[in-house]
């Protein structure tokens, strides 16, 4: 038990819930429109795991008070764990801006982009995972570039949905709509991103 | 009394001086809203506010030129001053849009929202004022929880907002320019919320 | 000379050429606004440039990894690389959404925001310049005051834009895609002044 000052292992189970929660709000998302008379099934499920995210996160901000030595710095793991709380938040707000503005029938630019966002989370839950690795961080950082590769996949596929929204087959209601909830899923892909740019400075930290 | 060179307790002082703006500017906004008439007169104040502000921050950044021995680290300082500064820019950009957008009356939904702002700057002075006891923060940690809470509240009445404009009763440039009203004064409350979260790091590394 | 280990040196021709692709970035989108014929050339300069700066940040992050002794903190070398980074993004996405809308013709305003934008990056520049000097850094906070100011003559230029936008002049689908590029630009304009707040913190902790 007490140990020659073992690193706390339970912070890295901590952050591998929380990234599974990430992609569970992530499937919800993608799933939801593809079974879309289900819609607010799915909306239910994501608060659910959003709630359980943020109790992860609190059970993580109380083992940092009574840790003396953390496996690295005590404000990155509550970067981390910011982030996390952050991509589910902006998926939460995506996936509920379609029921708010009463949208009938998502677009497939919509359906690949959450497709995307789902990779790029299961990207993130792998490279939490590499991070009990931290020391041999080879395959860490491949899993950075992965997330960096999908988070411009998601750009270029924004750039086209947005094309299209201003092509004229929309009138200006739908339009604002559209853009916010495009916008949104995106935002949830760039968290992902600042994610794998907080885990780059960890491991210069750690180097 | 176990240091001769002690904590310098005027970074409090300044730190109360900075969220008492805070406030003035979030009562202003509040009372803009009831007193719309004069909504010149309010932009005017919030203005003052916002320099009187920076003066503030100023006095702060040369203060921590000249100390050796701050009550905690200098990022965070520098990170509260700056978010507090936020709290003010948002409020006044927000503030300005009405009176830019020739907007001839607020919604019911905008004097709730400015309400729930009001109290949530009122807690961040109350969270700043607890920064003296950092090493007793249970009384701190309650306020933070209270400005999470009031941000929670915030969303929903921007949920609300959001529904009633895309309920057809508002023209598209109405929608436009009502959106983003809504969306800076979410963000003013979401600024008070950052200042939580960078308290919690602050308690988190004062442990 | 006078010590045994140097600070390396090499960070500081780093950041000057990463710098200079940031000015680079907003000259073509500058020229692109008054050579609009030849819009899609400068388009692309843009995209060049910012793969050109993702291949500097490569150069420093790798260089990092191989440096003891850094001649700031290594957090404070990624944030400013980082933030150099998405002025020109943020730079790229404003001339890209020029073509993406299809915009016949760039308004006075655009192009009066493009050269204060231009004017702040120079100034970025010079401060990067003023880094190898931080023991005296006099000179460095005058770039620093003059960035902010560029910022709040920006924030003039997109309030008296915006009002134009309103006017009646435009239409909803035009407002939407104008205050999206006006946004885009500021959002350029902004992260300047987000590197000199780094600035400012890198002074503070090398006092």
């Amino acid at each position: 038990m007490l140990s020659i000052i073992p690193r706390d292992r339970r912070f890295f189970d901590l952050f591998e819930e929380a990234s599974a929660l990430v992609v569970q709000a992530a499937q919800a998302y993608a799933d939801m429109l593809r079974d879309y008379q289900q819609r607010e099934r799915y909306v239910a499920i994501i608060r659910q795991v959003e709630h359980d995210g943020d109790e992860v996160a609190h059970r993580t901000l109380a083992k940092l008070d009574t840790t003396f030595i953390t496996p690295f710095d005590r404000e990155d793991i509550y970067a981390l764990m910011k982030l996390m709380d952050d991509v589910i938040d902006e998926t939460d707000a995506a996936a509920k801006r379609l029921t708010l503005y009463q949208i009938a029938k998502p677009t497939d630019a919509l359906i690949k982009q959450t497709d995307i966002l789902l990779q790029a989370t299961k990207m993130v839950a792998a490279a939490i995972r590499e991070l009990r690795n931290l020391k041999n961080p080879a395959g860490l950082r491949e899993r950075l570039i992965e997330i960096h590769a999908m988070e411009n996949a998601g750009d270029d596929i924004n750039h086209a949905a947005t094309a299209e929204l201003f092509s004229g087959a929309f009138d200006a209601i739908e339009v604002i709509k559209w853009k916010e909830i495009y916008e949104l899923t995106e935002r949830a892909i760039d968290r992902c991103e600042d994610v794998a740019n907080t885990i780059e400075g960890i491991i210069l930290k750690n180097l």
